[in-house]
């Protein structure tokens, strides 16, 4: 089997493909609103300090901090209520020598405020009089001006995966459109005479596409647009047209590849045929998806995916993801999610290889265990019972029981 | 400050608000290809096994076992191969004593045959005879029919959020049509006079909404609909029309407060006349967020967020995300999503009190480090900047230097 003369270790193999592949990013403008999940393809500017004006913290008295110097409860300070500041707009009166205004939390400090007693330090005692029992330093419950954002700030870097809270600071500034990156769209094949679509009756010999949907939704997930391109017969001709259409069209092309050897030879030809530089990499050191194929093309991703259901996904998500993030621009990958549990039992591996191992999770009370789902089958219900993966580093033996693991969740 | 005057427990205010909470699932059909994140509202069953057939899962020579007993490398079996197994077809021949036949990694086991020997151990002698070097037992490099899931097997529970992998295992099964919980319609409302449109030029005084853009992100990702009911000033009388608009209209109405103590009672007001049992939680234990209320009004959930951005996500995952996913009818949730990560610097928290710190997490060779986002003014860019929140727990004075925690990703 010459496609594993060299078996190249996971993050290698990806380093390999990286390394050939030119990332041109294209902008487009989404609304700030519809933008959760997209990336952001400019730095993020502050055009005003945030906040825009000194604003309180507290709900109280608007003070000049030198009138409650060594005020408290036995010897309050005595301050004239010149009015109440309202919200939203600038206040009507500026503060004088032994004068004080109530202001809300989130009021604008009045002119020649430079502090707030908060309410509960102080007590009304006639309409236009309150004794404040706490004295105050200047800039106490205040935030100042710029104090969270200062003007021509940079807030949000280039490539980063908007979240809610980048949403919300982009709207705090005013910014309702957003600079974003064009979504890569990647195109699928299935091949394998054995396959037929999922809404086919199955004959003895058939099974039904899983890949083609798996991969779709692992792309829609991470930011992609997946595009089907069917069910190819096992012919080189016939999937060679068909993975051209898809090169011109997609930013990536991804072939899952029929389970046994002469089809994935196969796609290693159509592969090689597609382009320059072709096939880089041919196997990889890990389990399950040692039959992987990556390939550049026309400065294109193509790749050869395993044809088992859980190798095709496990593969997927260790190198058809970064690929789209590549693409995505994201310069700020955001950690894996996973989840800490401890081991139920020992697992062995081979040294020099490494291992992804589905685990089912269980809440044991505050805590997980990951009991690990074994079975030779390696069907798409060892993953549909599997709360997460587990690695298992290619320079250890295996993993014990009772280790605490982190579980990757997908 | 009567609302204060009980603080709950996070974990406490949320189970007391469920208590009241009636839950009632509608069931929609959507195509399985497009149900990503959306809730099995039934027990998906198999209809039929999984493998449909046996089959092989390697390439090389269906056998009879028997007839590979004792072979090896010094002594040989010799088998007649009676032809070739198609892939995605019933094999034409059947397997007598003494016959094999080549069959590629998914292909269906001829009758008589209850094995596979790999190509690795057989060499071709004759175009119609081999040598295999190796014996198998019976079911050796096989998967029998339903030994992946068996006929009415239950293979996916009902209350599942759909991954990847549930796509592909409903669509191994031929269900490109699945049934899903309708997703809860969440409507928010922002009060303030302060409050002013994201489209809008701030004016001194004036701050632009951002929670009700944080808020919709959040639901969305969550999997609910969020329905936006504008900026209300803090009037009871606008207040509650709209807010009782928003409870005919959707399963969930959030108010996000205006900052001021005043404010936030015109909210608590305005919950308890919508409809009983009303308010229910005035105040829970927890930083930030402690002015939260909960309610329920003619059987919605009815939640009053604090004004500031940080506090109104914060409890949104603390309480919103929650009730969303109980509307949805989830019944395993996954785990939070979080990464381990190691802490900067000693954290200080009041004893008895909930704390959620947001941190920047700074990747470390291969391990994470969280280094705390300190700041009185909780503004939006803190989350902003932050990869995660730690959680210290009430019964904790703080967290130490050099710790390992679990950081909660966002």
């Amino acid at each position: 089997m010459p496609e594993f003369l060299e078996l190249l270790p996971p993050e290698e193999a990806l380093s390999r493909l990286l390394s050939e592949l030119p990332v041109q990013i294209t902008i487009e403008s989404v609304k700030t609103e519809a933008s959760l999940g997209r990336v952001t393809a400019d730095p993020v500017v502050a055009v005003h300090p945030l906040p825009s004006f000194d604003r309180s913290t507290v709900d109280g008295y608007a003070v000049r901090a030198t009138d409650t110097h060594g005020a408290g409860e036995a010897l309050p300070a005595y301050l004239k209520v010149v009015g109440e500041v309202p919200m939203g707009a600038v206040p009507a009166m500026s503060l004088e020598q032994g004068q004080c205004a109530l202001i809300h939390t989130g009021g604008m400090l009045p002119p020649g405020a430079d502090a707030v007693v908060m309410i509960e330090y102080s007590q009304l005692i006639k309409s236009a009089e309150v004794e404040i029992m706490h004295s105050v330093a200047v800039g106490e419950n205040v935030i100042m001006v710029g104090e969270d954002v200062k003007r021509m700030q940079e807030v949000i870097p280039s490539g980063t995966r908007i979240r809610s809270a980048e949403i919300g600071g982009a709207m705090a500034l005013g910014i309702t459109d957003i600079k974003v990156t064009r979504k890569p769209h990647l195109g699928i094949l299935s091949t394998g005479d054995e396959i037929i679509p999922p809404d086919e009756e199955i004959l003895p010999g058939q099974v039904r596409d899983i890949n083609s949907y798996t991969l779709s939704a692992l792309v829609e997930k991470t930011g992609g647009v997946p595009r089907r391109y069917g069910i190819i017969s096992d012919r080189a001709d016939k999937l060679y047209s068909i993975a051209q259409k898809a090169l011109e069209e997609c930013d990536i092309v991804v072939v899952t590849a029929g389970s046994s050897a002469s089809v994935r030879d196969l796609t290693s030809q159509v592969i090689e045929k597609l382009g320059i530089p072709g096939v880089l990499v041919h196997g990889v050191n890990v389990r399950p998806g040692k039959p992987t194929i990556l390939g550049v093309c026309e400065g294109k991703a193509v790749i050869g995916l395993p044809g088992n259901p859980v190798s095709a996904l496990v593969i997927a998500w260790l190198f058809v993801v970064p690929i789209i993030e590549t693409l995505l621009g994201i310069q700020h990958p955001q950690p894996s999610p996973s989840v800490q549990a401890r081991l139920t039992t020992n697992l062995a591996s081979q040294a020099g290889r490494e291992d992804w191992v589905p685990v089912r999770l269980i809440r044991e009370q505050d805590a997980y265990i990951a009991e690990p789902i074994f079975g030779k089958s390696n069907l798409i219900f060892t993953l549909v019972k599997a709360g997460g993966l587990i690695r298992i580093p290619s320079d250890a033996n295996g993993l014990s029981a009772g280790e605490i693991v982190q579980v990757r969740l997908f």
